[in-house]
Protein backbone atom coordinates (compact mmCIF):
# COMPACT_ATOMS: atom_id res chain seq x y z
CA UNK A 1 0.00 0.00 0.00
CA UNK A 2 1.52 3.44 -1.09
CA UNK A 3 1.86 6.25 2.25
CA UNK A 4 -0.84 7.85 2.25
CA UNK A 5 -0.74 11.56 1.12
CA UNK A 6 0.58 14.45 3.46
CA UNK A 7 -1.94 15.73 5.05
CA UNK A 8 -2.87 19.01 3.22
CA UNK A 9 -1.31 22.49 4.30
CA UNK A 10 -3.74 24.32 6.58
CA UNK A 11 -5.63 26.80 5.10
CA UNK A 12 -6.69 29.38 7.47
CA UNK A 13 -6.98 33.46 7.08
CA UNK A 14 -3.94 34.49 8.58
CA UNK A 15 -3.52 38.05 10.22
CA UNK A 16 -0.03 39.18 8.93
CA UNK A 17 2.47 37.05 8.08
CA UNK A 18 4.13 37.56 10.91
CA UNK A 19 5.42 33.45 12.22
CA UNK A 20 4.73 34.14 15.24
CA UNK A 21 1.18 34.90 14.82
CA UNK A 22 0.62 32.75 12.09
CA UNK A 23 1.57 29.71 14.73
CA UNK A 24 -0.92 31.07 17.42
CA UNK A 25 -3.46 31.44 14.66
CA UNK A 26 -3.45 27.98 14.97
CA UNK A 27 -2.26 26.79 18.14
CA UNK A 28 -2.90 29.78 20.83
CA UNK A 29 -5.09 28.87 22.64
CA UNK A 30 -4.75 27.23 26.99
CA UNK A 31 -6.10 24.45 25.56
CA UNK A 32 -4.70 23.06 22.36
CA UNK A 33 -1.52 22.78 23.41
CA UNK A 34 -2.33 20.26 26.58
CA UNK A 35 -3.84 18.21 24.02
CA UNK A 36 -0.65 17.88 22.37
CA UNK A 37 1.36 17.65 25.40
CA UNK A 38 -0.88 14.36 26.51
CA UNK A 39 0.41 12.84 23.09
CA UNK A 40 3.65 14.35 22.89
CA UNK A 41 4.63 13.16 26.47
CA UNK A 42 1.88 10.94 27.85
CA UNK A 43 1.20 8.63 25.32
CA UNK A 44 -2.45 8.68 25.26
CA UNK A 45 -4.62 8.35 22.43
CA UNK A 46 -8.35 8.08 23.22
CA UNK A 47 -10.84 11.27 24.07
CA UNK A 48 -11.11 9.44 27.49
CA UNK A 49 -7.57 9.55 28.19
CA UNK A 50 -7.15 13.41 27.13
CA UNK A 51 -10.33 13.99 29.28
CA UNK A 52 -8.04 12.38 32.55
CA UNK A 53 -5.64 15.04 32.64
CA UNK A 54 -5.91 16.64 35.83
CA UNK A 55 -6.35 19.98 34.68
CA UNK A 56 -10.31 18.90 33.57
CA UNK A 57 -11.10 19.93 29.78
CA UNK A 58 -14.72 19.34 29.17
CA UNK A 59 -15.95 16.96 26.94
CA UNK A 60 -17.40 20.01 24.42
CA UNK A 61 -13.93 21.63 24.12
CA UNK A 62 -12.06 18.71 23.94
CA UNK A 63 -14.13 17.05 21.00
CA UNK A 64 -13.54 20.77 19.01
CA UNK A 65 -9.82 21.54 19.42
CA UNK A 66 -9.42 17.73 18.31
CA UNK A 67 -11.67 18.19 15.32
CA UNK A 68 -9.81 21.58 14.69
CA UNK A 69 -6.25 20.09 15.22
CA UNK A 70 -7.06 17.44 12.85
CA UNK A 71 -7.98 19.83 9.67
CA UNK A 72 -5.00 21.58 10.36
CA UNK A 73 -3.08 18.59 10.01
CA UNK A 74 -1.45 18.22 13.26
CA UNK A 75 -3.12 15.30 14.59
CA UNK A 76 -4.54 12.51 12.57
CA UNK A 77 -7.52 10.15 13.76
CA UNK A 78 -7.12 6.30 13.19
CA UNK A 79 -10.08 4.05 13.63
CA UNK A 80 -9.29 1.31 16.24
CA UNK A 81 -12.98 -0.37 16.47
CA UNK A 82 -15.48 -1.12 13.81
CA UNK A 83 -19.16 -1.22 15.56
CA UNK A 84 -19.09 1.18 16.73
CA UNK A 85 -16.75 3.03 15.73
CA UNK A 86 -14.05 4.81 17.94
CA UNK A 87 -10.84 6.54 17.36
CA UNK A 88 -7.69 6.88 18.51
CA UNK A 89 -5.62 10.26 17.83
CA UNK A 90 -2.25 10.59 16.70
CA UNK A 91 0.46 13.76 16.17
CA UNK A 92 1.88 14.67 12.45
CA UNK A 93 5.03 15.38 12.00
CA UNK A 94 3.34 19.03 11.86
CA UNK A 95 2.32 18.20 15.33
CA UNK A 96 5.33 16.32 16.79
CA UNK A 97 7.69 19.53 15.53
CA UNK A 98 6.07 21.39 18.37
CA UNK A 99 7.69 19.83 20.39
CA UNK A 100 10.69 22.67 20.68
CA UNK A 101 7.78 25.07 22.13
CA UNK A 102 6.55 22.96 24.74
CA UNK A 103 9.88 22.20 25.74
CA UNK A 104 10.67 26.06 26.22
CA UNK A 105 7.23 26.37 28.26
CA UNK A 106 8.65 24.02 30.47
CA UNK A 107 11.47 25.61 31.25
CA UNK A 108 9.96 29.25 31.73
CA UNK A 109 7.00 27.73 33.41
CA UNK A 110 9.38 25.63 35.82
CA UNK A 111 11.59 29.03 36.41
CA UNK A 112 8.63 31.54 36.21
CA UNK A 113 5.35 30.28 37.98
CA UNK A 114 5.61 29.54 41.29
CA UNK A 115 4.28 25.77 42.32
CA UNK A 116 5.11 24.32 39.00
CA UNK A 117 6.48 20.97 38.75
CA UNK A 118 10.85 20.82 38.68
CA UNK A 119 10.33 17.55 37.38
CA UNK A 120 9.22 15.41 34.86
CA UNK A 121 6.54 12.54 36.13
CA UNK A 122 6.95 9.23 36.11
CA UNK A 123 5.11 8.25 33.41
CA UNK A 124 6.49 10.74 30.82
CA UNK A 125 7.46 8.93 27.33
CA UNK A 126 8.05 11.14 24.16
CA UNK A 127 6.45 9.85 20.88
CA UNK A 128 8.65 9.03 18.55
CA UNK A 129 8.78 11.44 15.48
CA UNK A 130 6.00 10.30 12.84
CA UNK A 131 7.43 9.87 9.28
CA UNK A 132 4.74 10.78 7.26
CA UNK B 1 18.49 55.19 44.73
CA UNK B 2 18.47 51.02 45.61
CA UNK B 3 17.02 48.79 43.28
CA UNK B 4 12.89 48.23 43.00
CA UNK B 5 12.09 44.63 44.26
CA UNK B 6 11.10 42.62 41.98
CA UNK B 7 8.08 42.46 40.83
CA UNK B 8 6.29 39.65 43.21
CA UNK B 9 5.28 36.42 41.83
CA UNK B 10 2.08 35.57 39.86
CA UNK B 11 -0.39 34.68 41.99
CA UNK B 12 -3.08 32.43 40.50
CA UNK B 13 -4.72 29.18 40.54
CA UNK B 14 -2.92 27.04 38.97
CA UNK B 15 -5.07 24.31 36.97
CA UNK B 16 -2.34 21.56 37.56
CA UNK B 17 1.31 21.63 38.72
CA UNK B 18 2.32 20.98 34.87
CA UNK B 19 4.78 23.75 34.09
CA UNK B 20 3.14 23.79 30.78
CA UNK B 21 -0.45 24.25 31.91
CA UNK B 22 1.22 26.93 34.44
CA UNK B 23 3.02 28.96 31.51
CA UNK B 24 -0.09 28.94 29.74
CA UNK B 25 -2.24 29.82 32.29
CA UNK B 26 -0.37 32.99 32.18
CA UNK B 27 0.40 33.29 28.16
CA UNK B 28 -2.34 30.81 26.64
CA UNK B 29 -3.81 33.40 24.03
CA UNK B 30 -3.07 34.71 20.81
CA UNK B 31 -3.02 38.13 21.32
CA UNK B 32 -0.39 37.74 25.00
CA UNK B 33 1.94 36.72 22.84
CA UNK B 34 2.33 39.37 20.04
CA UNK B 35 2.23 41.93 22.27
CA UNK B 36 5.36 40.02 24.22
CA UNK B 37 6.76 40.19 20.22
CA UNK B 38 6.35 43.64 19.18
CA UNK B 39 8.25 44.38 23.32
CA UNK B 40 10.74 41.83 22.23
CA UNK B 41 11.42 42.70 18.86
CA UNK B 42 9.83 45.54 17.35
CA UNK B 43 11.14 47.85 20.31
CA UNK B 44 7.51 49.08 20.96
CA UNK B 45 6.60 50.69 24.65
CA UNK B 46 3.64 52.95 23.82
CA UNK B 47 -0.13 52.18 23.48
CA UNK B 48 -0.62 53.52 19.76
CA UNK B 49 2.73 51.64 19.03
CA UNK B 50 1.06 48.17 19.56
CA UNK B 51 -2.81 49.06 18.34
CA UNK B 52 -0.81 49.43 14.67
CA UNK B 53 0.73 46.62 14.14
CA UNK B 54 -0.72 44.63 11.86
CA UNK B 55 -2.60 42.18 13.07
CA UNK B 56 -5.16 44.85 14.46
CA UNK B 57 -5.49 43.95 17.77
CA UNK B 58 -8.94 46.13 19.23
CA UNK B 59 -8.29 48.84 22.43
CA UNK B 60 -10.34 46.98 24.43
CA UNK B 61 -8.45 43.38 24.64
CA UNK B 62 -4.74 45.40 24.44
CA UNK B 63 -5.45 47.56 27.47
CA UNK B 64 -6.89 44.08 29.37
CA UNK B 65 -4.21 42.03 27.72
CA UNK B 66 -1.44 45.41 29.07
CA UNK B 67 -2.98 45.05 32.48
CA UNK B 68 -2.84 41.72 32.59
CA UNK B 69 0.68 41.10 31.61
CA UNK B 70 1.90 43.85 34.66
CA UNK B 71 -0.51 42.20 37.21
CA UNK B 72 1.37 38.72 36.40
CA UNK B 73 4.91 40.65 36.14
CA UNK B 74 5.71 40.26 32.77
CA UNK B 75 5.45 43.65 32.15
CA UNK B 76 6.24 46.74 33.93
CA UNK B 77 4.30 50.24 33.21
CA UNK B 78 6.77 53.43 33.55
CA UNK B 79 5.25 57.13 33.22
CA UNK B 80 6.56 59.25 30.48
CA UNK B 81 4.24 62.17 31.28
CA UNK B 82 2.96 64.01 34.23
CA UNK B 83 -0.69 65.79 32.63
CA UNK B 84 -2.02 63.88 30.86
CA UNK B 85 -0.32 61.19 32.55
CA UNK B 86 0.88 58.51 29.85
CA UNK B 87 3.06 55.02 30.19
CA UNK B 88 5.45 53.04 28.38
CA UNK B 89 5.29 49.59 28.42
CA UNK B 90 8.71 47.49 29.06
CA UNK B 91 9.58 43.74 29.50
CA UNK B 92 10.35 42.79 33.14
CA UNK B 93 13.58 39.60 32.90
CA UNK B 94 10.09 37.02 33.31
CA UNK B 95 8.81 38.93 30.07
CA UNK B 96 12.00 39.17 27.86
CA UNK B 97 12.52 35.11 29.10
CA UNK B 98 9.95 34.55 27.01
CA UNK B 99 12.38 35.01 23.87
CA UNK B 100 13.18 31.66 23.28
CA UNK B 101 9.49 30.04 23.46
CA UNK B 102 9.05 32.90 20.39
CA UNK B 103 11.85 31.53 18.82
CA UNK B 104 10.69 28.28 18.32
CA UNK B 105 7.28 29.27 17.39
CA UNK B 106 9.14 31.55 15.07
CA UNK B 107 10.56 28.38 13.72
CA UNK B 108 7.35 26.29 13.68
CA UNK B 109 5.49 28.85 11.67
CA UNK B 110 7.62 29.24 9.13
CA UNK B 111 8.28 25.30 8.69
CA UNK B 112 4.36 24.42 8.91
CA UNK B 113 2.06 27.60 8.30
CA UNK B 114 2.43 28.34 4.29
CA UNK B 115 2.33 32.09 3.56
CA UNK B 116 4.42 33.05 6.77
CA UNK B 117 7.79 35.57 6.07
CA UNK B 118 10.67 33.31 6.06
CA UNK B 119 13.08 36.18 6.93
CA UNK B 120 12.53 38.83 9.74
CA UNK B 121 11.31 42.20 8.61
CA UNK B 122 13.83 45.00 8.55
CA UNK B 123 12.83 46.74 11.51
CA UNK B 124 13.74 43.95 14.18
CA UNK B 125 16.03 44.51 16.90
CA UNK B 126 16.13 42.23 20.05
CA UNK B 127 15.48 44.20 23.67
CA UNK B 128 18.00 43.69 25.78
CA UNK B 129 17.18 41.54 29.17
CA UNK B 130 16.62 44.18 31.94
CA UNK B 131 18.37 43.24 34.99
CA UNK B 132 15.86 43.76 37.62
Amino acid sequence: MPPRPRPPAPRIDLRSPCPIAAALDLIGDAWTLLVIRDLLFFGKHRFADFLASPEGISTNILAERLKRLEERGLVERRRYQERPPRYEYYLTPRGHDLQPVLRELIKWGQAHVPGTAQRPPANVSVAPRPTR
